[in-house]
């Protein structure tokens, strides 16, 4: 599932754009993300019980006979960064101003609005890139009586599974009305998650054996890595449950008694991923507690080096000064056994100081 | 209650599952665990006031004969990774795709969602295994009106005591119906989570100690290994108390008042175990920081046993290098009582320091 | 307000006991508790606004005399540990098995609950012991139309203020029905809490004092104490602000319109010693990080006056080992005034250093 | 507005008042503060829109004369200690005993209670002191139909300007009826607690200054004194708002439509004091966090001087010592340059140490 | 975006300030901030469909002219500070005196009322300075049925574009009512809080670096003040979710169903902006926390340098003083290969050493 995208961004809107954006009406189409140059390509899937068409076309009039027929409607748009396709696009099937706006603007935070005639979700895909970094992708969804409009970012989806289910003509999706898709796009999104969930799982284990064989600086950098990618995730993912919750409460006539029971189904993944976010970010708490511990450890250890060393021979160093001055007058030093004397003392301190550390558990 | 099983795992789904799984229309039947292998045995309890049986078969026609039977049936199925069968016995018990889905989960969280004709709960059963670690079994328990329909991943359950007093035949659960059974399944598995809490006190009443006796490296993991710990079991169990909370309220007329009355009490229990589990919490938080703080304390002992040495003897060695010193010049060293008055000085500056440290009060 | 009690536990369930419990159906009268041995007296106080008699009896035929007279009774039984006794006190004063089953646990946390014709509710009493120790003792109160029962583990007890004012013929109590006694009883008890707060209180400024004079493990040691303590007896008390609240709320026709007014006077006092327990926990956490501090501060010291020592002789021991030195040309040492300028230069190399410290500050 | 009190106390009722009213029925008027001895003073202000009068009188006759005028009365009752007038006061004002026991207890926290005929507020006055502490006097307020009864513990007060506001004819206080004077006495009470915040304020300004040039121990005291002192503040300012709320919300025609109006510009001031006290209470624990970064990094300075010190001069004198030794055959000695090449080997080594460390960035 | 503004201060009432103001009654109109001295300008844009107007005056008449008009008017105050002219301005405006006090108190707190004939406003830009300081000017906006009242501190404000939009005739602000008008205001506040997180976010990425690369203690200083911005920030964000999920709820006929759309998409912001904010604090605690472990780090590495050079060189050292001693009778010294024999002993501990501590990865 290691899929090619560029790298994870948090950051709020940037100082170019918001310049551009931020003298201009609500409801504009602006293009807030920063991967423009994708090429907006439009694929259609259409289909029901017994037919079953994919086209690839960029034209207005074909989208919309599709979005007219009676049969179920995927409509799938590539890359959002042609504001005037969007606008036009977007005209056509008579979307807000606000929810266009909200299309192109990668910005934005997972949201579901109802509205008279369709309900508007926007998600958030996360993938794991071929840097091992953490990649969102800005993703909107709309549903329609007979049909889903879908805005993504990039190429690169976790739909494919969504797409073959559609082909195969004994699956149920086939049978079952738009909602069914939206409800299947939205729970390969969530699906999705946890692919993450399993890579930041991975790299909390990976960190936890370095804490206690290796903690150095880059280790407790990477935790702190780990700890926002953590809080990206979460903010990603957070606002989900709350979502899908109010979805499967809505009186609104677009979503069926039967997909409300799978929308719990999604609904029961998004709590466990936000427990498990939970735990994650506790367990990366706790590394940091432990790396700080381990650092204590070693610094004890380096003391206690340095104190057995110097307290050892900082003595002896005296008494054999002691014996290298020069007064006139040291009876000691022409006793015959003086020197071997003077050896056995130190050698006594010696000993009595290894028993002293020894004691205090240090050696 | 050292029950032999395989170590507690909390990670995700593996990879592997994943990509089995992530292209499956929701509602497949595949299992999600890591105990593949365990042959799938089905053994029924049959009783009512008066009669009494046990059968083990895996033809579903008998199932079904007990099932549709007046008496009171308690389906016993172990080992769920035999998906073609849950599947069958999952239909001939009517049961929803995405309830079968769960039942073959080991991941899915504890969760009660009730059905028209069925409640369906999914619960943890907690044991402590041989190497003292803690062990997660995921369990799904179905109510239906005459019936109780239990799925565990092994052999081994907390439900021995159940067992037996369905057997009795003056005990209460004979007179009872299946709710009541359904009950106390719930309370038996409840009432283990007792067994886990006292291991957990043992661990922090021996670490308590260990931290004042012996504060290393492998007491602060060990630590964390209990922090780790108690989040995963409050993982398992923070949710109960909303799930049978929820029951206690149900309209539901598969649950009768009576039963509701002893629905209360296990909920109370899990409101107590909740209530430990968070008290667990902040004494495991405790412990690193006593840890801490006698790491701390130990470094300071190093610190001043060098600095005591180091203060004492660095300035003695001095004043004995003074008088190694070979100017031809230096009146002192031709005093007739030199050297003793050198000797004298340093016994002075010797009292003096040590004097200096008892003040300071670091001897 | 000391009493001789033994010591405050808040482990889980014993193991001997759980095994014991486990097998057993709900409802089962099996004492849980640590104090057996303690013989069950019953004593009977019975007065309306002119009468007032007291008794001591275990037969049960005179407990229900008084039970079915129009006085307002209040049955004390003392010792719970005789389970027989227990259960047959409970069945002729009609109580649910579930509520026996509390009665005798004292694992049991604090609980309100109301039946048709009686409200059941258990508490915990806290004392000071001889040791300055925090005692629990398990309680539970039964309020009737009539009479009040009430269960108490050991003979000690907070109740005799109460027995005072209902002896006392001009005493509200004695004019008021069995709730007020009740509101008497829960009063008493939570009253007694304060006693329990003003032996913290003095702990904490104790603490505060000793953190500040003399920082040792054991003072950190103490305040983890006081911590564990404050979490012991918030477990106790916190429910309580909940549950009176509810009694304040309640429908039952037990509980009169001039009853409830105390109430939240006793509710009132709950949120007040909970405020107190929030502070004491914060307090708590202040003194561990002023004890961190300290001992940080304890060891700069310690470091500067080994930097200082150091510092200040290394250099000048350099120095004397220079002309201690045996090269044949060592100009200096020939020189005449040679000795004194080095103990000038020395000198001078002494008080360039203390200087240092001193701007420093280290001095 | 700094005002001789006595010293801040926070703790619970003291042992001697506790055993004192142990015994003691609720509802009994029982001091149990530690202002003793304050004389009880009432003074009445008596007002309509045309006719002002101030009387200062003990005498209980009078003050029910002016309770029953049909003008606005402000009975003002300073001093709180004398239990047997402020018994009969309470009697002839037809206050519950409860409230009666509140107001004689200053360890009654805020509260706002709801009678028939009247409506009963407990708040706190908080002054700051001649000795920089924070004072809290506790003051209840009852407000009747015509009258507002103002008990308080010490002759000194907030409520200067609204006897000022009073006096005035052309004020608006004048023309409105007894609750606005209640909510002027609540507001000039919540005023002053913005001299409170500014005195904390100030604290922590000086002490963010103290933390970077000068962090000793005395630093840390402080910055743990005036956390506790945001927690008494917060304590006796947090329930207000909630209070002042209930208020705004109450349908009891005491308090007009007008003054809800005014009440509501009360809680928002309450709202901002929260805001700020949950600010200032984070920032005094950066505030601790830096002066624990403070000295830590202090620690590394004090270790760098040493170490560098002993780096340079150990291997120094290690030389010095080689060429100290008395071998009869050491070549070297008897170099001519001996002694100058030793020095030029040592001044480069000296030199290489001082590169080192510059290149380490600790000169 | 960067305007000059003087310094952001978010200090309680100045004690200045505070005793002109705790003697009044409330509503009184009094500036409570530090602007004073800025001139009051009245500019008045007038406008519908067709017509657009541009007038600059002060005189109360003709505002009230533009006012009355059926054309939206939008009256835009500049400078607070001149209280008798704000008065006599809010009289004409019919306005309530406490919302007269709010408009000219910059301490009050954002807040939305609604009064039968206009809703009031309060709210905060929020500027970064040209020392890159973070700048918060007070504004209220008041919106009636035909016309939008602003009143701000300062000249300078962040309504440029929504100036633009009403002068370009195509606007759809030019077509729609007054409330459109508030909102677009609205709109512009919280977009210019954007450019505010940005900075910070710009502050965070500078910091983690330099935290890596030079953790002194300006640094941490630096962390601290971000911490303080962020709680600066949000303490004048926070409430604004909230206030304006509010006012879209309303049922005030002031605000229409179209713009109530509007509304909720600047309350997504305002989540948006909340959820970076908590980010931000997270972030500035986990920098915080790095910066300790990197000054550990440090320290740690210092310390290894001491041991290194202490332990290698004080045995070498005690080994020469042995050969520095003047017994008579020492051997070694009269050996032939004395003297290197004792370089080759002290080069192999030196080995020895080396060896030890490369083990340890010491080196």
């Amino acid at each position: 599932m290691t899929i090619k995208k560029p790298k994870f961004k948090l950051r709020p809107k940037k100082a170019s754009k918001l310049h551009r954006k931020m003298g201009q009406a609500p409801g504009t189409v602006t293009y807030m993300g920063q991967r423009e140059g994708v090429e907006t390509v439009v694929s259609v899937i259409n289909y029901d019980e017994n037919e079953f068409n994919v086209i690839q076309t960029n034209s207005l009039e074909k989208i919309k006979e599709f979005k007219d027929s009676k049969q179920t409607s995927w409509v799938d748009v590539t890359g959002i960064s042609d504001e005037g396709y969007i606008d036009s696009l977007g005209k056509m099937f008579e979307l807000n101003s606000l929810v266009l706006e909200d299309v192109v603007n990668p910005q934005q935070r997972p949201k579901i609005d109802e509205y008279e005639d369709y309900i508007f979700g926007v998600f958030k895909m996360l993938y794991i890139d071929e840097n091992q970094e953490i990649v969102s992708e800005h993703i909107a969804i709309i549903l329609y009586q007979n049909s889903v409009l879908v805005f993504q970012e990039l190429k690169d989806d976790v739909f494919n599974a969504v797409r073959d289910r559609v082909k195969n003509k004994s699956g149920r999706v086939r049978t079952r009305g738009a909602d069914y898709l939206f409800f299947a796009l939205l729970d390969a999104v969530v699906d999705n998650y946890f692919v993450v969930l399993e890579h930041l799982n991975s790299r909390i284990e990976a960190l936890e054996e370095e804490v206690y064989d290796n903690p150095n600086s880059e280790v407790a950098h990477r935790i702190q890595d780990l700890k926002k990618d953590v809080l990206k995730v979460r903010r990603n993912v957070a606002p989900m449950k709350e979502l899908i919750g109010r979805l499967e409460d809505t009186e609104n006539k677009l979503v069926t008694k039967d997909t409300k029971l799978f929308l719990r189904d999604v609904k029961d993944h998004c709590i466990e991923i936000n427990e498990s976010l939970q735990i994650y970010r506790e367990m990366s708490m706790s590394l940091m507690e432990m790396y700080m511990s381990n650092m204590s450890n070693k610094m004890n250890e380096v003391m206690k080096v340095l104190t057995i060393m110097a307290s050892i021979f900082i003595p002896l160093t005296f008494i054999v000064g002691v014996y290298g001055m020069n007064f006139d007058n040291i009876p000691e030093l022409h006793y015959e056994y003086g020197y071997p004397m003077v050896w056995g003392v130190m050698i006594l301190m010696f000993i009595a100081m290894l028993v002293y550390f020894k004691r205090k558990k240090w050696l």
